[in-house]
């Protein structure tokens, strides 16, 4: 190359996301594979009008209403162009280069992507196979024994993706206690809220090294549109603000969230109809003597008969998109599925019973 | 503070973009103060369903569809959340700290900014009056003399914003072959194209070391959606591409976009209206005696006969806003009007001949 690139940018392989995939019932992602009422969705439209488009988006009046609907101040809030942004601008405030970004592992891979690219030391803390407990576990310990002086931002998700546990309270504090310790920072990501009934929402708000961040991409349904949101305390969100686009949140999304928030109702049905759909999933894969893991998220992974990379070819085949993991993976003989409504996960359930137990191929479809 | 943040984004002091705009005629951040035709507007709402919104935003229809209009390949164009979100991957990408970023001055204001938090050394060519030329004037060899080898990347805004000159082809290829002596990278940021004959697209397109920039926020008249694009060769435009988030410009954005690309008429009739408003501002400030300066773009500097901060006030309690400049500024005795159609300006001329030269208070309106 002719011209100067910074070495970590240039050197991180970057793989986007997938195109096309309108055409097929997306339970990879952890989207609402159904979406908001059209009704709701309608009315709201209507506010987009020429003026509108063409004035430069406000984010005020939604941090304000965002800040009442938690019980916080707008000083507490800081958006962002989906949490995406949010945790970009986090690690580039909070984090140094050459110095430690604790995770779990796994977890959302982006993570690691926003590490390589900003030169920061990823460094994981690997879920086991438990016997005792059945489960994959990560014990608080280790967790803690990461956290030294070398470590800037500690990063939990609660609960986790793709694992589905959620932190303890008093788990999550010892975090905080060690991160504050060492001056480093604890990111709380709840981008799966409202599926779970555990918040760190008051540690943010209470403690002084706590951010927590929440997104509009899973229950609140619309990731077409970019919106996430971020708590803590007044001093830590204005030094993240500080090193923020001017213009971030585009206008229709700070109006659909700003809307959503004056609808309760919807957000129950959204809650309730997820949660009847992953019930009646779960029921179903213990019938048939699958072996998963359900927590509190829109998402159960499954130990598939087959290698989960060929029921993944299967369900494409059949117009369904499902996540898998790689070969080092310690799930990697899981797939992921996106709980939604009891009709969409009764779709799938055929499909993946046919997929992971067929002998036929479905290449003559 | 007991965490640590990074000392440049800790110590920069940044100013959000003020709210409340919508109650006003906007003539302060160039937007069209008019916007799109609203059987446009409606239509394109119609595709704005449920299930669209709860999908993940895909860029790459947009990608291809505009690297068609300009004659490219998808590989020559990068999109980001604005042109903002453009530029700050743009610095990211091929700036480097301590190392120089060059700009004229005035300027945009946000490459500067962009530098104080990401620790790069901003390096402005100052406009100074040229009493032979009656205009303010920035020679191209003072700025090829700013370009050595502590410069990573150079700013060309095309036309300039305030200014309103357009670079000369000649005049471009000399910062650009200066650039590649010393490895830097050149940004073209033409966000005011449309309103501009001169393009440096296709120098973009064949030169290894330029970044062309544009907005859909000025003529295209959907600032409130976020949506930039940058040209150039494969290379260079592949590594700017690491630098971005996963989902960065929304669905709605790339859904106007989209559509916008298809209507040459209602771009026309934006490019027209918009001329046929700042024609007459410019014939009538002639007449009044004014001296302002006008360009290829929309928006016109005006000298105040009074303190333009006062005019500014004054145009503010007439629910009109347009933009003034601090006191250290070579213009700090102009205001910058945004231009749009003919009846705007008369309404903004009317209000401005009262508040410039009017004596009597407004105060009892």
């Amino acid at each position: 190359m002719s011209f100067y690139a910074d070495p970590n940018i240039k050197n991180t392989e970057r793989i986007f996301p997938e195109q096309g995939r309108s055409e097929y019932l997306r339970l990879d992602m952890n989207e609402n594979p159904t979406g908001l009422p059209s009704d709701f969705v309608d009315d709201v439209k209507k506010k987009i009008t020429p003026e509108f488009l063409s004035t430069y988006p406000e984010p005020d009046d939604f941090r304000k209403k965002y800040a009442g609907y938690i019980g916080a101040k707008p000083e507490n809030i800081m958006l962002g162009n989906g949490t995406d942004a949010i945790l970009r601008y986090l690690l580039e405030t909070f984090g140094e280069q050459g110095k430690d970004v604790v995770t779990v592992s796994p977890t959302f891979e982006m993570y690691r992507i926003n590490c390589l690219l900003l030169g920061l030391n990823h460094r994981p803390v690997m879920y086991e196979w438990n016997e005792t407990m059945k489960r994959f576990f990560v014990p608080i310990e280790k967790i803690c024994d990461a956290i030294n002086e070398n470590t800037r931002v500690v990063i939990v998700t609660n609960p986790n993706n793709p694992m589905t546990d959620a932190y303890e309270r008093e788990d999550f504090l010892r975090i905080v206690d060690r991160a504050e310790a060492f001056n480093a920072v604890v990111i709380c990501d709840e981008a799966y809220h409202y599926f779970c009934e555990s918040t760190m929402r008051d540690v943010a708000l209470e403690r002084k090294n706590v951010i927590l961040t929440r997104t509009f991409s899973k229950l609140m349904s619309i990731p077409a549109l970019r919106l996430g949101v971020a708590i803590g305390d007044p001093e830590i969100i204005k030094v993240a603000r500080q090193s923020q686009l001017s213009f971030d949140v585009n206008a229709v999304a700070l109006l659909f969230g700003e809307e959503l928030l004056g609808r309760a109702d919807i957000v129950e049905g959204l809650i309730e109809s997820e949660r009847e759909g992953r019930k009646y999933l779960v029921e179903e894969l213990k019938e048939e003597g699958y072996e998963y893991i359900a927590g509190e998220a829109n998402y159960v992974l499954i130990k598939t008969k087959k290698d989960p990379k060929e029921v993944e070819r299967l369900l494409r085949e059949k117009k369904i998109l499902i996540h898998t993991y790689g070969s080092s993976s310690v799930i990697k003989d899981y797939l992921r599925v996106t709980t939604g409504s009891k009709d969409i996960m009764a779709r799938f359930l055929i499909a993946f019973l046919e997929a992971d137990q067929g002998t036929e191929s479905v290449d003559d479809k």
